[in-house]
This record gives structure tokens, sequence and C-alpha cells, in this order.
């Protein structure tokens, strides 16, 4: 998944709002797969049944704002130069053509550029939202008008959220499933429970989230995996550009957008020096900031002293850092305890994967006063005045980063090849021009001449 | 003026407009010098003048805005620690209680803490916008609503500007004006033009603005400056931290929230190595940008070449750049010739002062089509498909960066004591520890222990 | 290998020279297994041999250095944090107590304080140089003082460099080796042809350099290699470490050293961005070069995309560069005719591992005048007058990096869990605290308390 | 001065001395005004005056080492493109054919380019060292054996310090000094005292260092000044080139060439944030250490904490630190109880210009022994065994450097327009290439097109 779009989620969801306002065609009707604006409380699959509806082409809320999101997902095209050269390359091949793939993911702007490739490389795709809160609406509408068999809005129910999902995974005369895209393991998890006779036609699974890639080890250590799953997770492309580079701008853009706060000056603190916490630090001490790590391994630790960064345990700093940023996938790192001890303004940030990073829950007692001051930004004041500022409640300040790496054995990983591949697909938007081996050269280091480069192990 | 409050300046009108009306309590009532929203196509002031009421004592857009906009101050005061420490210090001394201040500055929640710090110190003011776009209504209604004679809204017709300046240059009875916080020069014009007699009792005047700083320097030629004027913008806090600080940070947020870029691997050019230029090309290095440099002054090059930055002219990388950044105070720096070499998709952005740095109006020709994707981003496309990508049709990206220095001599710098004294004000938020000359080391370096410690042409 | 020391390689041989010569106690007497200053142009052994000593308990060039060695030896052991921590903790148990251990690596303060420590731990150990110049004669000639089996100096012929290794592999009642430590393949090499029984006993392989493992890989491959053996050239505190934090200072100083140059504004082009480029590219990049970046492998240039330096071809800056640094293993990377078109006085410095990177041997021409400027400093004169300036003849400017990574696959790579324990010997020295995981932690994330912490691809 | 030269003076005395003797040619002969080695302990003007030479036409150690000397000023050259780039510009037109400049500065190679630049310009010279240690032997053979007017010599006695500078001063029949080139006011001080008649011929005294500024302006004071003197110290070329950029690469190679040192992770403190300590911490960060910064200027301190440097007191860190820089101008910054509490290994080096601020002295007590381990660092041992580590006895560990501030009123600075041509010098060496403003662009910013670009109390 690319970057740019990802930050896009962080936008201000008022803003949003009043850009799709402004944009979209406001036209009195509305079809029975979409809602207005005006029926926000309803969920939009509810109306569609209560019409009789039975077989959605797809459902949105509210087809009309279609024009809006092509814009954002043409916006987003142009940030997208790997996935836009690999459409360009293949559409004639249509190497797609007998895949038939259910996708449960975030959807947004990027994910639209996604399927309209996956569609133009030759698959037929139905799609589902793998978060309750995390779609754009028109996107999901631009898509819809497109003609995909999207699923997805922003503020499904529980119930809406696995209905949806399975609009794509059961399967019809016209609709046999054999891949599953999926983004935490609920698309793979409803096809395995439900509609298990249609899971054995699946030939593959492709996951990129932590956490779904655990479920799958899982499942392969009980001897239910019978399909071959890629964990996209681990590829060198996404740890590295997703996680490293993405965060060390992304943590900029969330802090800056939600707070105004200025870096220079601001002592900080990163739990975690994985790739993701790499990041916040790079960019945090490169715009001033002092920067403070914390760490549970000796070679993360080593590397962080070798950074330049203070290691420390998280009590030392905790009473006169300005800015706490968890991204260690792992829970209970801030607690509450440590919140008592916060000074005045302090901001709290998960960049991690887990929401239960920063203990949230700890502070919904009676005597914290939570105030919303934007959208996304809770001011949390103690009895005597003092405030914490708590970004996104805990959860994911940025959707694109996870810190976690898994202990995943049986689940393959990208092959080398296939992560040069996708790199080399970025290259000519850098103007970057590769060097190629001469036979002579490429005999010398024992390497085909295209690749790969690198053994398995290589660390980048 | 602070930093972080310029760069909420850069928000889209959006996103603060939605949140005005989520956090705004809709009375029904609305008062005589202020409108409601869906007034939004009237001066307020002529409704005022209208119903006949001849001294407003404020005349804002809508008063019921000012729950919104005191929160804004509020958070405002959190990341203004130098001037909230000078007000908590020097409020039981009142030391302006005699200075009767005419301001015309830019009305944002920072300018609402300096106003109410200046009446805390004693002072009473009356004040209005020194621009007819960048009032920030809901603080103006704050103000308003505390008490204080504010003349501003976003949006003031021409004439509208001048009769807000005007109620407070205008003598009366009850207000003898005898300082002038300025902003441009349009109040000290005004007040001279207009107001002769009156001018007479004015003290003293700040002047903030290079313009300002420039017509200040031709009255005085003229000999028509019969009054001290302190020039303000080019004292060191204000040179370096207004500018190379702050726009080290602003470059990143106007480009992030305006455009969605990611920054590793782009390559930019940013013309003009002042302070400005300097926070621009240090940030975008730091996050992993190609950084090339034009200057005109040999030493500035210079240390734009020892910094590590490439030193060009702008031809030699026009077409290969993804992002150009004026920051020169020159005029004309980016020509429609250049913007013809540019490759698609290329940012253009101002960061300087002058809104002719980058020539816009040479793109105002019937074969380009200008689209606006969003709050201050518009679209120049070539009839062969080629775009642009212009911020704030070229006007400042940011309001707080000026990057012209200027050749003034009659008009006073700040006192290096002063400088050091707002400095030092700052420190605390950073828990910085000051060390103190032992006697006998002050008596070595020939200083007074409490300052100034450097002499006027140090440079930092 | 710890990295300071190798950087004292680095130092010009003259100022070693003199050290010694001030430090050193000059007796007249000189034992049979050691030279004076005098008999530089004698090999030692050949002195002994002809003195009619059979079994030397040690030679070295001039035992009498041993004061100024043992001294080297002491500062070296300040830099060596987790050697001696390890040599603290373990020294009682005796880990080692049954090994007897042939070294052949270079020989300098560092590998002495490994072999002290060795010995501390309960090892017996003879050792030699892997290499025929790199010998510091005053660290062996503290090592022989001492008691231990040193034969080694610098300038060893062909001939006495076997006749060293042998003396360390030959068994004999008193000495069965049952392990090696190589670098570079040599001892293990004659051991297995010349002493192909007693190679039998050997129970394990340390092997450091890419070379060196790339024989073991051949053995392997012929069935030959009946001994386990471990690449400790590929070990995350290898690579990372001695390469990325290693060359990121060593790079400054070698270049600092032999040339003097500034590096502020310079132009510089890095081949290859595996470790050692990317430490090369860090260093200069921070110390205000312009620094260029080619590679062969997409991910490793799109890395270097990110990080803000433009993916070149060399032919494309080899005019415009001031400094050409070669780092990536490869053969003929740098020519004849890349050197042609460089320009006067421009800088080429070999940080990789191959000799031939720089393609010397074509510099060897009539028309070239070559002419010794300092130590390991030599200008290439051109007819018309260019200079070229050559460091270390192209071999490695800095014995601590190797770029190449190695397709290894039945050497044993280091275990995870040892290489956290390698760096968590050196926190302390960092006075960095490590964070533990809670029991409950711990149960979260599926780990142990005591680590690993990473799966085994975990790219750090 | 030019800054890669000076570095040179940091190589240790014994690597420079034994170059010496492998690039000089030893001849049997010595003429009466240089002496051999053999008579190291002898002043070379003893010597000749013994032999009854009355007028000398230069005297230096040994006469025969020129060649050794001309290679490093041919070194030199090439790293010193403004002032080679002068030579060229001017040689024809001979600016300075009237001048009879006394020179009194340190003396190597670049002093050397210097001094032959200025012949080349048309000006007559005679030089001395204005420091009894500093003189580069070799480069003051070659000076002499090039016709020069050189009298210095490393180790002069006090008494030969100032016959040295005598021999330049006192005016004959074919000498009538009318420029002083100074560095520490010794040469303008022997003029006024003892030729005061000739002293009036002198048209102007260019001074380069803090302490001959003081010196001129305590002259300027008492009204002792009749001449135009220059302060070189405070321009900008000097103040931001030789100190900020230069002190950014010559801390590192002075930490590194002394003590082997590796910066990653290492824990620093620097004494003064001015330009040079503003170098110091640049580069320290870049490679890896955690940097903290006292001051006694809140401006300077606010500019630390906004770099991202902890603003400490020294006590508050000192335990803590393996590194202390001083670079204050002050004196007393460390203190013998601050070295009670540095930990064991602890380095302290001053960069600043007062050898003072390290209190040395203090160290000379009976209950701490010194040990010289290298030249320029000495190991000062606490009875119980902590050592801290002294470079250059406390002395400038880098002879570029000065970081005080003068207050000097009545002395010239360097105007503006000669700061930028020495600028512009330099730009073509970096391949940069200045944007030349056009005719209306010059009439709208009203400046010159060929400068001066900015007022006199712009910062850079």
């Amino acid at each position: 998944m690319s970057v740019s779009g990802i930050l896009k989620k962080a936008m201000p969801e008022d803003a949003q709002a009043s850009l799709k306002k402004r944009h979209s065609v406001i036209s009195g009707r509305s079809d029975f797969w979409s809602s207005s604006d005006e029926d926000e409380g309803v969920q939009p699959h509810e109306k569609a049944i209560a019409a009789g509806q039975p077989n959605p082409p797809y459902c949105v809320r509210n087809i009309e704002q279609n024009a809006f999101g092509r814009r954002e997902i043409e916006i987003a095209e142009q940030e997208m130069p790997g996935i836009m050269a690999l459409r360009a390359r293949a559409k004639d091949d249509k190497p797609l053509k007998d895949a038939k793939i259910v996708g449960c993911t975030h959807i947004n702007a990027q994910t639209a550029v996604l399927i309209e490739t996956l569609a133009a490389l030759g698959a037929a795709v139905r799609w589902a939202a793998c978060n309750i809160y995390s779609t754009q609406n028109e996107v999901a509408a631009a898509l819809a008008h497109a003609g995909y068999a999207i699923f997805a809005w922003r503020g499904e129910s529980e119930e809406a959220f696995w209905w949806c999902i399975d609009q794509c995974c059961s399967p019809s005369a016209s609709w046999q499933p054999n891949m599953i895209l999926d983004d935490g393991g609920d698309a793979t998890h409803l096809m395995l429970k439900k509609h298990a006779t249609a899971f054995k036609h699946i030939k593959g699974i492709v996951e990129e989230s932590v956490t779904g890639v655990h479920r799958l080890y899982q499942l392969s250590k009980a001897g239910k995996l019978c399909v071959p799953a890629m964990n996209v997770n681990d590829s060198v492309t996404k740890t590295k550009f997703d996680n490293l580079y993405s965060c060390r701008e992304s943590i900029i853009d969330a802090l800056k957008r939600s707070t105004d706060l200025m870096f220079g000056g601001k002592q900080s603190v990163v739990c975690g020096y994985g790739e993701v916490g790499k990041g916040c630090c790079q960019a945090l001490k490169a715009l001033g900031c002092v920067v403070y790590v914390t760490e549970i391994d000796p070679i993360c630790a080593l590397q962080a002293a070798m950074d330049g960064f203070r290691v420390v345990k998280l009590n030392e700093v905790i009473r006169q850092v300005d800015i706490v940023i968890t991204a260690t996938g792992n829970k209970g790192v801030v607690t509450r305890e440590h919140m008592e001890r916060m000074k005045n303004g302090c901001v709290v940030c998960n960049m991690g994967h887990s929401n239960t990073e920063v203990d949230v829950h700890a502070l919904r007692t009676p005597d914290l006063l939570w105030e919303r001051v934007r959208s996304q930004v809770d001011h949390i004041i103690w009895p005597h005045g003092k405030r914490i500022v708590l970004l996104a409640e805990g959860r994911l300040a940025n959707l694109c980063c996870s810190s976690l790496p898994s202990f995943v054995a049986d689940v393959y990983l990208l092959p080398k090849k296939m992560d040069e591949y996708v790199a080399s697909l970025h290259l000519p938007t850098f103007d970057a021009h590769l060097t190629e081996l001469t036979d002579e050269q490429a005999k010398y280091l024992g390497l085909n001449k295209v690749g790969p480069f690198k053994p398995n192990y290589y660390r980048y």
C-alpha cells in the first residue's frame, strides 16, 4: 500500500466532510444501495434490505459522492508510480484474468488504485472494509459508480461489517472466489467458518497485517490452513518503506495536524526502536526534538544508542517529556501510572499496531474529564487541571504502521525477486538510474544479472 | 509573533469552517455588530451602519462564535510560553498602564494572546486586521465578547478594511492613541494621512513586516517620521526563530496538508538561502529530499555549498524537480518560461514575502486551465495535459516568513538586551538551564553578568 | 571485532613508527625470536632458524617493544566494553577451558584483547597473522612477552606467512588444536591440506571474512567440510555495527588523515549502498558533501533515493565529483576509462572488500606517473598534469569493512540469541537502560522474557 | 586563512617528524641560517650570530628540508581555491606593489600559500612566527629556499621569538615596512614599542586573532592607535567558515586522531554554542553522539534548544559524559571540581580560544599522575586509578577556532563587499553557479547588481 494516501486518513473528518459537501453533486435522488447525507444514522444495507433488494451490486453510503471520490483516486494515482507502472506494463497480458479476488482492507483512494489495477490486469473482485471507521465514503462511491462490487461505508455497525464481508465471500452462480486479499484476517475467518466448501477453491491468501499473519500461523499450527498464504507484512518493501520511510513523514504530519505543536526543542520519548520507531526518531531529531528511546531488545537498543539516542526506561523521563510515542506492538506500554506523572500538555500518540499500547481504558475513570478539542484529539483533564493530549484515543495515529515482527514459519515471505521487482517499479519516479552488472561482474559475484541480488537473510 | 499559531492559518478553511459549525453555539439572535452565518455576503459594518449604530464597541462577523474562538486562544496560550511568562511576571506592575495602542495585524489566536497580554500589562487597545483574508472570525468574536475593541472579519471589502482601521485610529474623547503596533504600515499610513494631529501624540511605532519597515524608512528619508520606530522584523528572535526554525516545520506542514506528497526521494529546488530558505532546505533534506539551491549572494551561496546543497541556476534543474520553493523576497523568480519547462505534477510553493516571486499573473492565459482541487491548491493544466500544482496562488504558503533583509538605518533595531530577554522567557518551556557567569568570569570577559552578551553585529 | 581499533590500522605507519621509537625501551639485547630495529630487512624466523632454535614459543619482530604494545592494548580495552564485560562475567566459569584455538587474523590491539579474553575464559591459543602487512609489531611483542604463542610481524615474506600459520596449526605432543578462528580461510586451508588428520579433531570453525565464508561454502558444496562452521560475517552485530556504524566514522577519518580535504561542499559518489555504502553516505552528507550513489540492486537503490541521494550511473557524474568511494564487493567498478574522465585532484578510495573494485592495475602504464605523497597516498599523474589521489593503492582504506553479502546455506549464522547477547554486553558503556517485558507482555507477544526478541529474518 | 591547512597542524608531531625524515634530502652541509637535525638543541639564530652573520636573509631550522616543504605547499594550494583564484586574477595588476608587509602568524603550508600570493600581487614581505611551537620547519625551509625573508622554527626560545619578529620589524635602508599582518598583536606591539618612528609609516594593520583585536581596542581607547586596523576576526567568511564549518570537521578529526574513540552512542557536552560550539554539536550529533550544551546567553541557549540539544548546567551532566568540549572563550569553565566528578576515561578537549577554559593548572597537584600517551594526549590519573584524557594540555586542540566575540568599535570590520568577494572566489571550486539579478529585479530590491547584497547587520 502506498504511503501518501494513508496519510490522508489522518485528515480531520470535518475537513473531509466539508470538502465532500462542496464538491459532491447533491441531487435529490438516492438509489437503493446508498443513502443521502440526511440518513447518516441509517445503515445503508438496512434500507436496501428493507426495500427488498436481494443481490446488491454494491452498498455504499451515498453513490452521489462519486465525482469527488474519483478526483481523490486520480490524485492518488499520481503518488503511486509503482502500481501505475505495473498497470501499464501488464494490462495487455491480463495476468490475473482467472483471479476472483475477495478483498477486505481499508478502503481509501490508494486501495481504489489497487482495485482498479487488479481489474485492469484481468481480475474480478468483490471488496469490503476491514475496519468500520476507515472507509472513505466518496472513494467507495466512486468505485461503486465505476461498476465495482464495493460493500463499505464509514461507521458500519458490527452486524453490517460482517454482512458486507459476506457479500464478498459467499459464492453464487456468478461468483466463485479463488483468492483472498486480507488485512486482519476477517475475510479468511468468515470464509473458513461460514463457507468451508467454497474455501477449498481458494488458491492463495495474501495477508498484510500482523494480526492476520498471526491468525494464519495459528491456523497453520492447528493444521487447518490448506491454502498457501503470503505474508506481505514482512517483505522488505513493506517493512522498510511503509514503516520506516512512511512513518518518518507521517509522525510529523499526524502531530502537526492534530496539535499544531512546534517540534524544535521539545522533549520526546519513542517506545520501541523497530522500523516505525526508527522512522519517528529520525524525523523528530531532524526537526530539533530531543529524543529518548525505550527498548526491550538489546540489538535495537544498541542501534538506538549508536544513532545518538539515549536509551532509557520510560519511568526515567516520563516527567519531563512533551511527547510520548508508542511503536512497540506490545500492550500496556504507557500505563495510567505513567500518565499520572506526565506533565501538563504532554501529547500521547500511538504509531504502533496495537490499540492497547497506551492503556486508554485506564483513563476512563470518573475523576478524569475527557474533552474532545478537535477531531481525533482529546484532552484528558485531571482534577487539579493537568491535561494530557491523547491522539485518536490511542488507536493508530497512522494506519500504515505495524511494528510487531511476527514469528511465522509456514507462511511464505514475499520472494526476494518480487521485492526487488516492486522496488524497481518505483525507481523511475525518482529518476533513479540503476547500474547493470557486466557479464564479467555477474560471474565474479555469482549473481544472475537480473537478480535476485541478495541472500534472503540480507537486512538492507 | 509566535510560530505555532501561524501554522494554523494554513489549515484548510473548510476544516475551520466545519470546526466552527460543530463547536459554536448557534443561537437565533445576532447583535448589531456581528452577523450570522446566513449573512456571509454582507459586510458586518454595513448592517450596523444601516441600523444607525454610530460608535461601535467592536465589529466582527458573528459574536456567537466566541466560545470556539476562546478555546483556540487557550490552546494557543499553551504554545506561547514566552508571552505567558511575561504576562505572569509583569501583570502586577502594569508597565503599560499609560499605553493606548492601535493594533493592525493578522488576527488569529496568537494575536489574541498578545492583545490580552498587553491588556493584562495595563494597556488599552483597539485592533484591526492588516489583511482582508486572514482574520479568524471565531477569535475575533472571542475577543469582542471579552470586551476588546476588535474590528475585523474574514473577507473584508476594501472599504471595510479602511473603515475598520479608522475605528482604531480616529481619536475621540475617550481614545487618544499613543502607540502603533503595525504589520504592513497601514495603520501608520492612515494615521499620518487622516489624523495628522493625533499622530503627533504617538510616542512609538512597532513595525514587524518588511513592507512596513520599508515605508518607515522612506518616511524617515523624507523627514516625515517624527516618531521613534522599532523594526521588529530584523531582531534575532524574529529572523532566526520565526523564519529559520518556524519555516523548517511549516514548509513540511504546508506541502503535506495541501498535496499529501511524500518527500523521500523527491527532487526540490529552493530559491534563496536566507533564513527562510535555510529552514526549508534543512527540513527537506532531513526528510529525504534531494535539494538544490539558487542564490544571488555569494556568501549565502557558499553557505549552501558548505551545507551540502548544489548551488545552481534555476534553468539547470527546472526540468527535473518535483518541488519548487521560492524564498527570495524578489520578484519574477519563477517565470512562465520556467513553468513551461516543469514536469507534470511539479509543486510550486512560495514561502517568501512577495506574492510576485512566482509570476502567477503569467499563468492567467486562455490556453491554461485552472482547476481548484482543494482549498489553496490549484492545478494549472496545459493543453497537452501537463499539470503543475500551485499553492495559495503564489501568495505566502505560510504567513510567518519574510526573507527580504531590509536596508534600514534610521529605524531602531530591537536592542540586544530585549532580544535576549525575549529568548530567556522561552527557555523554561524547554527546561533549558542557563549557566550564569561568575563574577570573575564576567570580569574576564568584560561583560555584565545579566547581559547583553554579544556585540550588536554578532550573527548567531 | 571492535571498531575503534581497526581504525587505528589506518594510522600512518610513520606515526606509529615514531611512537614506537619514542616509547620503546631500547635495550641492547635481542632474543632469538625477535629482532632489533636494525634488522628490518631480516625475517625474524630466519634468524631463529639459523640459530637452530626448533620449537619457537613465539616469533615477533622485536620483543623489546612490548611495553608500548601493552599500553596500546590497555587503551583498546577501554574501547571494547563488550568483550571486557564478557571477560569479567565468564572468567570464573572458564567456559573455554577445553578449547585449543588456532587463530589467524589481523594482529592489533583489539585482537590482543580478544586473545587475552579467550585465554581468560580458559582457552589455549596459538596465533598467526592473516595478512603480511597488518601486524602491529608492538602488540605482537606485548602478547609474546605475556607468554602467548604469537607468530607474526609486519612485512612477512610469503614463505614466512605460511611458516607462521603452520606454527599454529601443526599438532604436537602438547598442542592438538580443536577450533579455528579464521579471517580469510588460510588457517583452515593449511590445516585441511597439510594436517588432514589433525583437521579431524577440529570441532568448529569461526570465519569472519567474506572470502573465508566463500571458501567454506565451496568446501561444503564439494563435501569436504566435515566441521561445523560459523559465519560471523553476516551476524547483525557485525554487519550493522562493524559495517554501517564503523564506516560512518572511518570514512571521514581515512579521507581526513590521508588528504586533509574539507568535506563541506565537495561532490562525492559512493558506489554501492549496502551497509558500508550507507555508513559512508550518512557521514559525508552530515559533513556537508553532495553525495551520489550507484547501485545494481533496485531495493538498495530505492533506499538510497528515499534517504535523499541521487541514484546515478557512474558515468553521469564522474567528471564532476571530488571524491569516489567504492563499497560494492564487486570488481572493475571504477575503470581506467572512468579515471581518464575524473577531474584534477579527484580522490579515489576503496571501502569495500575487494581490492579490484578500483582497477588499479590499469593505472600501471608508462604514460602515468605514480608519486607517493604520504603513506598510503599516491598521486597518479597524467601527461597533461592531471592528478588523481589514490588511497591505499585501491586496497581497503579501512580494514573493517566488507560489503559483499554472501550466498551461504550450509554455514551457520550466529544465532539470534548470541547476537542479542553480544549487543547487551555493549549497552552499559552507553549507559543504555533496557526495558524488561512484564510476564503479561511477554505472554501477549509470545516471547521469552530474555529473548530472542525477533524472528531470524528480521532486518533491523 | 584556509581551513584545511590548519587541520594539518593537529597532525602528531611525530608523524611530521618522520615524514620529514623520510622525504628530506639529508646533505652533510648546512648553511649558516639553518641547522641540521643533529643540532636540535641549538637555536639557529645563535649559531648564525656566533658565526658573525649580521643581516640574515632568513633564519630557519634546516634549509635542506625545503623539498618536502614545497610539496606540502603544493598540496595546500589545491585546497585553497579562493586564494589561488585571487592570485591568478590579480597577479598582472600587482595591486600590492607598494606594500611592504611585516607578517607574524603561524607558519605552515597555508600561510606559505598566503605569503607567496602576497608576493605574486607585488608585495614585499618579511615574516616571523606568532607562536614558538607551531612552525612547520619544512615549510619555513621551502619559503626561505624560495627567497623569502622567513624567521621561524619550531621550538624558538623566548629570546629567539622576539629576535625573529624584530628581523621583520626593524627598518633598514632596504626595508621600510608599511603594513602589518598580525595574529596576536606581537608584531604590532614590538613595532610600537621599539620602532615607534617606523610605526608612523604603517598604513594599516590587519589583525586576525581575538587577542590581537582586544589589544588594538585598548590601544585605540588609550588614543595610541593612529593607524587604521582591520578586524578580520569577525568577518562573515571567518566567523562562519573558519569557525562553524571548519570546526564541524576538525572536532571529529582532532578527537579521532588523538584518541581513536568511536562517536556513536557517546555522551558529550559542548560548553558554549557560538559558531565553534555549533559546528562541534552538529558534527557530534551527525555521528551519533548524544550532545548536551551549556550556555550563558539566552539567545544562543534557545538556538541550542531549537536545534535539539538539551541545555544544561555543566554540573548536571558532568558525571555521565564521555567527552567534554569547551568553546566559550571564557576561563575556568571546566574546573578541578568538575574533573573530580568526571567518569573514568572522559576526554577533555578545548576548541575555544582561551587556554584557560579548562583549568589545567589545577591538575598540576602531587596527587595526580600525568602520563603522556601520545603526542598531545595526556592521561591524568587519580590515586584510585581514574583517568581523564586531556588533549593538547587544554590548549586549542585546533588552532583555527576562536569563539569569543569581541566588543570592538574603532577597529574596522571587513566591508560586506569584501566578504562577498572572498566568498565568490571560493564558489568555482564547488561548481556553484550564482544567479544574477536582472535589472528589473535589482531595481525592485534596491540593490546594485554586483552587491553588496545584505545590510551590515545581516546575520547569515
